[in-house]
């Protein structure tokens, strides 16, 4: 298995609300038969009704109230892009959980919900540098003893 | 905020146990600070103690039995290589939730639980050819009316 995610698919309450969300962030929604994709990088992020991912799955749905064990980082190259982003997905209706402020790593970083209380972390952290096209590269050497 | 994902954080119960289910798939991993990143083409998947994923969060956590309302996906080129990956996670402890099949779009995929409950399907999709790197592109025109 090679070492890669392909599509993160998100299930959702109601496609149009969380469409409408990722769009009012700047997101390029591609949808067919009730399933919206977004071209995201090297990969897809994808929007699907939670039922219909579950069943695909096999796996029993549930309302799950709190945290999921998943979290999604959306990394940004300045603190300032970190205020801004949390600034509009407040105003797109997502819940900051964290606010901003520095992080135990030595960056800067915030939590928000969307509107299916999926967790995004956006996050400034200097030891992560982007590529110009946005990937981000593990520094050589990271995590050796 | 540009479209892309740049970590996805795998909330997990036993670091050693959850890192050497990926190692056995052929994963390399890279720990500090009881955290084990794993260089995923242009992203990175983390895995991180869920508790201590939900408190930076600042979600509530909890034990979810059933389904966690994501689900990851790795692409592949061929039915057999589905097939070769979920006899090695079966082998490496995951719990094959959707044995191997036809899809409804055409392809053909399986789904297998990793120790902690994270969903990842497995797929084949003619559709959705994988450069040499193994990006996802959403063909053109794909999604429009």
């Amino acid at each position: 298995m090679e070492p890669r995610v392909s599509l993160i698919t998100l299930g959702v309450a109601d496609l149009s609300v969380s469409r409408a969300f990722y769009e009012q962030l700047g997101w390029q929604g591609q949808e067919t038969e009730e399933t919206v994709f977004f071209q995201a990088g090297a990969m897809v992020v994808v929007l699907w009704g939670r039922a219909k991912l579950a069943a695909d799955a096999q796996l029993p749905d549930l309302e799950l109230p709190g945290f999921r064990g998943v979290a999604l980082a959306h990394n940004v190259r300045s603190e300032q892009e970190v205020d801004q982003i949390i600034a509009a997905a407040e105003q797109a209706g997502a819940t900051v959980t964290r606010p901003a402020g520095p992080t135990f790593y030595g960056g800067y970083a915030a939590y928000f919900t969307d509107p299916d209380g999926h967790a995004w972390e956006i996050a400034y952290n200097p030891a992560f540098a982007l590529d110009a096209d946005g990937s981000i590269t593990l520094p050589p050497g990271f995590g050796e003893p």
